[in-house]
């Protein structure tokens, strides 16, 4: 069960590994009675928040699960935090499967961290189905992203230091794809403040966690339009699931266009490289400021590995 | 004089308000046998190196000297490093003083961390004299962002940190403008290391140091041509000056062109947005790698704070 006991624990294990990263103000966002506060784990080690969860599982493993070996199913950001965690904690054996049509630069960049990189199925959920037959046979450890209470408790770290930093917040926005961290931020935060609320985030292009709510039905695929933001489609975790009513007290629902803005407001105003899913936050507070009139507001950039075609064109579009 | 100890005692005076940044290894420029790593000042509070000079002399100053107040000339890094540093620390008044030129958004920026803004001179020259004269008669504190003993051991902390973090590193590269930070960091280094090299750069644009150790002369204005790069243009402090021979091993010349390259890897492939001048040592260790062969080089990024159009401009020019 993960409480603010389980997200200390994984606190203990994780700190000397990552970053405290930064909660900076917003100079641009904030007014006279609002403040706008990014939590900037596009800073982060490996440029995601995902080395939180990878880190708290790994670190919590035996040494015979250890010797076992680690799997991870991830082309993206939850891979490549995998895979720079076992090297840093000396695990030989770390696979990452990812569907044999990954781009280069990501396989090579879990490579470079130290993992072997399986290509299998060509798409997520054939990827997904053969490692998890591998991991069967093999008895590897799986590093699931977004449904494992060690990972969840890692991701929620985050939480304890936004309140060790700033007592006063009064509302933390979190992006959802899987819900791993959402879940995680949102119990701890409300275990140090019961009164603090937690507001999710979704790309209009896939609301499965606004959907499996209304419709009381776990979505653990959920169909997706266009989206610049890979890590917010698909469908959700279990455990994020069966916890949502608890942890999350509202999701805003935020259009593409409107994250494309939000990402070039950071680049040239703010100074800072997020990718699309973790500048949902920000295209959310920008569009809907009075929502947060007169409050300490707490937005979680999770990540800055934005693709340099993506981040190019985006930039290009701007008039100045 | 500056020392080792007076370099310590700034670091304990000002750690409590600045960020250990982080020194993080570029997968993209090292490779089997060369290790490049960032110390990346980019990411400091107000975006720049300088808020540890400034914290370094603001808290320095005797009660009476505090209650006088503080001014600084400088419409960039330095001016709001001054203006944050005095908010935090509670100066009543503090004044930056500005060229009527400045652009709006860089008198924002000072404002908005607290001081006051004095517009006086047409160009940096004039208002340095205007703000000269000022100090003079109010005998208020002035804080000299390149000739002043505290100033410099608080930008020396750079290297504690950087050998804190790695004690392996064989050189640092450091941007010379007045040649503050090169001095500070060198002190720190060599009496920790006494075989590290401090590596100067310079842009082609005003090789203002080169030429005042080739000249044995103290140019403390220098012409410059068309350059990006602010922060590095006109002549050198004094006391970098005197101490140039002892602090500096060599000094690398990097074009205007490279210094844009150099700012385009960074945003696309490692995802860090860096000014110009911060970015002139990326530029140099992408074109020279061969002269750091087998070595542990740390490139000092010393800031954030680049102009949105000429970002925009930078990113537009580039192919993909």
């Amino acid at each position: 069960m993960i409480s603010l006991d389980t997200i200390l624990q994984a606190k203990d294990r994780i700190e000397k590994y990552i970053y405290k990263t930064p909660l900076e103000k917003s100079m641009y966002i904030s007014n006279e009675s609002t403040n706008i506060f990014f939590k900037l784990e596009n800073q982060q080690k490996t440029r995601s928040y995902k080395i939180r969860g990878a880190l708290s599982k790994i670190t919590s493993l035996n040494e015979e699960e250890r010797d076992k070996g680690i799997v991870a199913i991830s082309s993206g950001n939850h891979g490549a935090a995998v895979s720079y965690a076992s090297s840093l904690l000396g695990i030989g054996k770390a696979t990452v499967y990812v569907p044999t049509t990954t781009p280069k630069t990501k396989v090579e960049k879990i490579k470079y961290y130290g993992a072997k990189v399986e290509k299998a199925g060509i798409n997520y959920d054939e990827t997904h189905e053969i490692g998890l037959k591998q991991i069967k046979e093999s008895g590897m450890a799986f590093i699931d992203p977004c449904s494992d209470e060690v990972v969840i408790s890692g991701q929620g770290t985050i939480a304890l230091e936004i309140l060790d930093e700033n007592p006063n917040i009064d509302a933390i926005l979190v992006p959802i794809g899987g819900g791993g961290i959402i879940t995680g931020i949102s119990i701890a935060a409300k275990s140090i403040n019961p009164n603090i609320q937690i507001i999710g985030l979704q790309t209009a292009a896939c609301p499965a966690m606004i959907a499996s709510l209304k419709d009381e039905k776990f979505y653990e695929v959920y169909p997706s339009k266009e989206s610049i933001c890979d890590a917010l489609i698909g469908g959700v975790g279990y455990i994020p699931y069966k916890r949502a009513k608890e942890c999350i007290d509202d999701i805003i629902v935020v259009e593409e266009e409107d994250i494309k803005k939000a990402i070039t407001h950071l680049v040239l105003k703010e100074k800072l490289i997020v990718e699309p899913a973790g500048a949902i936050g920000v295209g959310a507070v920008i569009k809907n400021l009075e929502l947060f009139a007169g409050k300490n507001i707490a937005v979680v950039l999770t990540g800055g590995n934005i693709d340099e075609e993506l981040l190019t064109s985006i930039v290009r579009g701007v008039k100045i």
